[in-house]
């Protein structure tokens, strides 16, 4: 469980090492412009925090730290790694894709490639924690990773003066654990996510976290086959609600976004947007209303109708 | 000339119909992401000027606004005309792209083509304009035109607090116009063009502006043959420094603003950054620097590297 000491306490320590990520006001609602942040994504809040955290309560290990990630949480916590001058390693299946590989190697860590699917290579790196005591960074299930993502809201609380609703996707749920510990009693949020990658949604259904076949458009960011428990607790006693998209209205929302906006994000964050655009959330007359931009990872070349005006 | 108090006047006409873009503060410099304005640039906001101050001193004619640009100029117009309930005719040489012909005529603009090349376009459209009393909307070289792009700069003035200098990218140089004179007396403006588009540099060398060969990368939105009377003026009153880059540099810059920030922008935007990243620009310790995203009106498919891990 976390609340919200524990995101005061992790902006404090976290302070100026993630950027101050802006946010856009569109006539109509706040965007939370967080795809700016180091490595593209809010995932280097959470990596921050794990590791000072852990420095703070008597030190890092000499085996430095491990994550099980070719996404976002794997760059973040390579990245964060880098900056406060600690060895990691992060482990990924071998069919990872070249580039991922190599972008993790050009930030510093030591890639590890172990059998062919995610939960091989999380196998691993759990073991090799067991044997090494490296500390583990989890993608999203660990108190300071949500607490490091949640210092996001107490941002967007400051450069707004605070709102109504947070809309934001979710995948294993970290960030949107973070964002309602911040603003509970607040503001509420309502969670997004595809069909295809529906761990929040099921877990809320069936009363507890349950495994979930995930798959689509979005499922590199979003597709965490069980949701975590800290999410799952956070968002059943802060009282989130969940939505969900289909993909179609995911590719449509990502373009939407580039043509109005000239913004470019994954295909994850902007099934945020596809809420909104669907009508799947509907906004009450005055409600102030943020979305969450949360990362860019993401490849711009379909993106190509140079002509569109955009509004 | 244009001064302080037209760039004032021209806020408050145009009010909230441009948006308030946000600024980045990266860390050594504000970013301003003025890419993210209505129609991609920041064009809207004097066309919005250009039109609003026509209504103000009398009305706006029948035959409604005219402009000669199949670039964001042209865009912008075409979208501020809508706005207003304004009729608009664009011309552009009948070798514009198809599909900017198609983006002006989805913002509910005539589009004319004429000529094959821009010249031809801009006379076509300067003769339509005294046969029918049409209010022309030139692309940089009005006083409401270059007073409406520095609202910008009242705008970073107030996100700042202020600022030692703005770097800015200049074509025709109605937005370096504009933001000179807005904050005259108190930033200095920097300047930067592509060698292939030195219309203010060749200026400045002149003593007057002069017709300039123009080509390279940067050519579709900084390719004016010549600098601006306005801008000449408000650049030599207001000390105004002149730097060139290479296509080479802009190319490079525009693929670093995507690799640590994930924002696109077109070559011209990524001149000025040219001008940091290469040091033909270097700021003094504590220097407090704003770099003008002025645009993003390009193809994005060049712009692949996703497993790039930004910064």
């Amino acid at each position: 469980m976390i609340s919200h000491s524990d995101v005061a306490a992790a902006g404090a320590r976290i302070g100026s090492r993630v950027r101050t990520t802006p946010v856009f006001d569109d006539g109509e609602r706040w965007l939370k412009l967080e795809q700016l942040q180091h490595t593209g994504s809010f995932k280097a809040r959470g990596a921050f925090n794990r590791i000072l955290a852990a420095v703070e309560q008597g030190g890092l290990p000499d085996a430095g730290v491990v994550a099980a990630s070719g996404g976002n949480a794997g760059l973040a916590v390579a990245y964060a790694a880098r900056e406060l001058g600690v060895p990691a390693e992060v482990y990924v299946p071998e069919t990872a894709p070249a580039v991922k590989v190599a972008g993790l190697r050009a930030l510093g860590a030591s890639v590890v490639q172990v059998g062919r699917e995610y939960a091989e290579a999380y196998d691993a790196a759990t073991k090799r924690v067991a044997d090494t005591g490296a500390l583990f960074c989890h993608a999203y299930d660990q108190p300071e990773i949500c607490a490091g993502q949640g210092t996001l809201a107490l941002e967007l609380e400051e450069q707004t003066g605070g709102v109504d609703t947070v809309l934001v996707a979710v995948g294993g749920g970290g960030l949107m654990a973070g964002i309602a510990a911040a603003l509970e009693g607040r503001s509420r949020v309502v969670a997004v996510e595809p069909y295809g990658c529906p761990s929040l949604h099921a877990a809320l259904a069936a009363g507890e976290p349950v495994d979930v076949e995930v798959s689509g458009v979005a499922a590199d960011s979003l597709g965490a086959r069980r949701v975590g428990d800290i999410a799952f607790d956070v968002a059943r006693r802060t009282g989130v609600t969940s939505l969900l998209v289909s993909d179609e209205d995911v590719v449509t929302a990502r373009r939407e976004l580039w043509r109005r906006y000239h913004l470019v994000v994954e295909h994850g964050t902007a099934a945020a947007y596809a809420a909104l655009l669907t009508g799947a959330y509907r906004p009450a007359p005055g409600e102030r209303l943020a979305l969450i931009c949360c990362g860019a990872n993401t490849d711009p070349s379909d993106l190509t109708d140079r002509g569109t005006p955009g509004s």
